[in-house]
């Protein structure tokens, strides 16, 4: 069994309302020196696959299907062996 | 200036539809060898904190004040120097 996490974050230039909420609550709760925050999303999976590559590239395939809006998101993929 | 990155997931044992939803979705569209999913949050911060040591004990108190429910979510700080 292979672990995969995919971190899908927006693309730079792209708006994120997210990130910008966060921003501000911690401003408002006292954070200082906070710049650029960014939210994105991890995802777990737990693949029956045992050849890492093999399964590299299958989430790839994944997230150009699914787990990504390539327009707008960027997404890397970690494989635990 | 430090950029951390935070990665919330939810912890082991709670329930997580997205994850879910994510699995049932692969294995709708032929992605077959498919187990657990599991989806949490990733947030990128810039920092104006110089010290990397302090700049993490700063995260930390943020993930405990907002960016995490540490009764369902645990979370995991990387700080970039």
């Amino acid at each position: 069994m292979v672990k995969a996490r995919v971190q899908i974050m927006p693309k730079s230039g792209v708006l994120d309302p997210q990130g910008k909420a966060i921003a501000h609550a911690l401003a408002s709760l006292g954070f200082s020196g906070v710049g650029e925050v960014r939210q994105g999303k991890v995802i777990d999976l737990e693949l029956s696959e045992t050849d890492p590559g093999k399964a590299k590239r299958a989430v790839e395939a994944m997230c150009e299907k699914l787990l990504a809006n390539t327009l707008i998101e960027s997404y890397r993929i970690e494989v635990q062996g």
